[in-house]
């Protein structure tokens, strides 16, 4: 059997590996950073971006594209010539605006200067009082999307961040011909045709087999109605072979011509595959920047606050429900940049530590509840259970006292507890969840903060096998599109390993969580869920005054 | 006329000034660090301290005494000969259990490793359960002196500390034939006079002509009925000589056997004098760790919330009000040392200004509530308006774009609205309030902060002269004491100079701030007016978690 090759296109870099169909061995891989990273305070010409905004640039793309997977070939020593199919996933939606050709509008002389005319990095969160219209309208509408939608439309979804150019910069919105998941935008580039991938589409784009009617597009803005013209290209399934690498494609990839490929994959969602799942029950939490908390059903179910059900969206056969939280690893990271003091800087430099590994030798130490902290982990919003991106982050219980590490730990806490806020919100809607399986970088490297996620949620939790979550399930997929295997069930028995490790809850510490997750759950909804609550109110402040700074200014 | 030497006791130094009589023009000053600090970890000898403790230690006291008297007379050029008087004042409740001819115990071998052995800094909050139970029997029994203490015991009064070592180590109690004022024990060491001073005993220890009876103490706990035989010695009025300085005094200070004492006076309310104020309306900010709010008003009012209301406790004729905030410098402190983010530091090195001047250098460019974020000042529970020491700090607004600027000024601002909500509750209850004079190094050094405060309370603000706030009001009252002038007022006139800045409030801010303080206002409430709050419902979930914790060790 062949070599296949997945790249995972992440928030800041992609990750390419060779896997062998038959076993799964990861026979190579490699990983290249977004020179741009993520475009969040000017464009690199120094333009300035208001507050909530974050877009990317796609030469990013390409570039990190060719770096992985010449990495990954190089430390395989293998050549392009070995790889029998290639399989993206891909963050969404990253929305790219586009001429017809597909040539992003950022990259043209005349738009540059334009904010808009950039990709929208999924946790672009600007989009909200789009989305909260299109959530209006749709109540107002009956619209039978939306209750498989979690009852709310996302600011982070196609339509809001579209209807936001339209709104904000009708050129751009004139010149845009199509407006692309980055993922369908870059099969596109590689192999010339135009299609959208079913996962991205019914998770990000409301579509069901059709996208909502043009009835709808315009009671939102009349300008809207048409925005379907810039959907253009059919909705291929799961697993589906797109198409193979045209010229322009081996010149962008290195990759031979004639190399079939997959259709994309929402980066989070391929995560099913990699992971193995196929039935009901086991929750997986896919940790990075942000957690994405899938399970499949076998019936749809209507579950408010989650991102949506979409039948065969991840694995075929099955309802697959997607909820989510929009800050974690991001949390964390954060908190690295600034809130570090120099002395844990230094203690981490002279024993020559990771700053992240010295604050969990320190945090390990605590027992729950010890520090007197708690945090509403909303530092980019919340994704589930409330959808609201204007919710931000809290901190209770700061004490003179107050260490490095006993923040560090709130955060980690409060991530826990926005989980298993998830999965109450799952089982109160007739989604079972039994079992959780974490994968990602953070699983894999922070025993402690497993421990704490099984503790509680009070439930085992097991840790995926794959350090390359995203990509393995990316090369799984392209396994099928290749026809190196019968189906995705065939390329998971034969490509998926067992977990590597399994945490179950401790007694006591549960009894500590339980007492902390209840003052969690009734903060979450004082200021959650209360139009008028505190947080909410301070973001309506801050941007009557962000106004009142440009008119200074 | 003479020269007078005032001593200023705070939390982490002492610091000595020389002022000339005539005209109160600094002639020489000097400051002396506490070598041991505040013990709130460990005893010297690595004894841990159980969370909310705060100690200090004796031997710090004497050394800083005079360490920074010989520095002030070097800086001068002066001998002892020239000082004609000395003024003290010091921290309150800072408390020393000693034995009857004075020595702390924590100085004798067999008491050094007991906790309780050692002076409880103002700022220890472990009292306060017992705090809790002398307000609720003061409420039932009718107690008189309590509406006048703000309806609340503080636990940073003397009887709950006193208490507290009663109920913990009733063997240190026994041995305790004094608990004395820090400032009284000073005295007492230099003089060979054991007195009290009015101030101190008025504002804390509930002395209104007598202390509370032994009924009343009985009833707390049968073995503190007899308290008052540990509180021996006269209560001696504001300028009071209590002695002169005796042969021990002089090996102690370096100063002349002969040279006349003033009475201690509480390190804020001596501000009073340093300020010149002698009228009503005019709030006095005495800002460092913690800030004080004092107010002179003609007669006695009730008002909640505040420390105490005693007659001629500040100035001769009036009564002074107190009330306070527990932790305002020691945030910023605290937020210096735990959260700046070595890029912060690196800048502030390169360009050689201090990391609070970088700070305040960006956090002037934001624009009240741009941030997003909003503080309850509460990392040493809150003094006024709820005096509750079980309450901490909450962080409100953070996101991923927060910089640690902007959660310094949110700190700032925090302390800026707890104390407008100082200020409402003066006015509320009669006292009035028409303007702001700040003291203290934070005054004088951050006009930004001075701008908000002025902003956020809508009121003038003047920033009084001295650097040397509390030690010039103590050689003020050396002065009388020593009889160099009349009376208080007397010196007063002669020795203090007008204000050196002043600040207006800008309406724009003002707008900006009412809303933010309305937010405040809701969320002090809500958390800490309810027994139930998260804040307070984290502080015993901590408390549960320690004990597992020791049963863990």
């Amino acid at each position: 059997m062949g070599v296949l090759l997945g790249v995972d296109f992440g928030t800041l870099s992609a990750r390419a590996v060779l896997v062998s169909a038959k076993d799964g061995g990861v026979l190579g891989e490699s990983s290249c950073d977004y020179p741009h990273g993520v475009l969040d305070r000017e464009l690199p010409g120094g333009c300035p971006l208001p507050a909530d905004w974050a877009l990317q640039h796609p030469s990013d793309y390409l570039f990190a594209l060719r770096g992985a997977i010449s990495g990954a070939l190089k430390s395989a020593r293998l050549s392009p010539r070995n790889v029998v199919g290639l399989g993206i996933d891909f963050t969404s939606c990253t929305v790219v605006a586009a001429d017809d050709s597909g040539v992003p509008l950022c990259l043209k002389e005349e738009w540059r200067g334009r904010p808009h005319a950039y990709p929208k990095l999924w946790k672009h969160h600007a989009a909200q009082p789009q989305a909260d219209r299109m959530t209006a309208l749709a109540l107002e509408r009956g619209e039978p999307w939306l209750p498989l939608r979690g009852g709310r439309v996302s600011p982070e979804c196609l339509f809001p961040k579209a209807l936001q150019v339209l709104e904000e910069d009708p050129e751009i919105y004139a010149a845009a011909g199509l407006f692309l998941e980055a993922g369908d935008w870059m099969t596109f580039m590689l192999t010339g045709n135009l299609s959208r991938n079913a996962c991205m589409a019914g998770y990000r784009a409301l579509w069901d087999g059709e996208y909502p009617s043009s009835e709808f597009f315009g009671a939102l803005n009349p300008g809207f109605e048409a925005i379907e013209g810039k959907l253009k290209g059919p909705v291929l399934p799961l697993g589906s072979q797109i198409g193979q690498i045209n010229e322009r494609g081996a010149a962008i990839s290195g990759l031979l011509p004639g190399t079939p490929v997959a259709a994309a994959v929402l980066d989070a969602h391929v995560g099913m595959a990699a992971a193995g799942i196929a039935e009901t029950g086991r929750l997986l939490l896919v940790m990075g920047t942000s957690t994405c908390h899938l399970v499949l059903g076998d019936e749809p179910k209507e579950v408010p606050g989650i991102c949506g059900a979409v039948k065969d969206g991840m694995v075929p056969g099955f309802y697959g429900f997607e909820a989510g939280q929009s800050c974690v690893g991001d949390a964390f990271s954060w908190f690295l940049q600034n809130c570090l003091p120099g002395e844990v800087l230094r203690e981490a430099e002279s024993r020559k530590r990771s700053p992240h590994a010295l604050l969990r030798e320190r945090a390990q130490k605590l027992l729950p509840g010890e520090s007197g902290l708690l945090a509403l982990d909303w530092w980019n919003g919340n994704r589930s259970v409330l959808i609201d991106g204007d919710l931000s982050g809290v901190l209770f219980g700061l004490t003179l006292h107050t260490r490095p590490e006993e923040i560090y730990r709130a955060l980690i806490e409060s991530t826990a507890f926005g989980t298993r806020k998830i999965i109450e919100n799952y089982r109160a809607h007739g989604v079972a969840v039994s079992e959780l399986i974490a994968s990602g970088g953070i699983a894999q490297k922070d025993p402690m903060m497993m421990q704490i996620y099984a503790d509680v949620c009070g439930l085992p939790l097991r840790v995926a096998e794959t350090k390359q979550g995203g990509a393995l399930g990316s090369a799984i997929f392209a396994s099928v599109a290749s026809g190196e295997h019968e189906d995705l069930l065939a390329a998971m028995r034969a490509m998926v390993r067992p977990p590597i490790a399994e945490y179950l809850p401790i007694a006591r510490n549960r009894r500590l969580y339980e007492k902390l997750y209840m003052q969690y759950s009734r903060l979450h909804d004082l200021f959650g869920r209360d139009e008028n609550g505190a947080v909410k109110a301070l973001r309506a402040i801050a941007r009557e005054a962000e106004a009142l700074s440009k008119i200074k200014a």
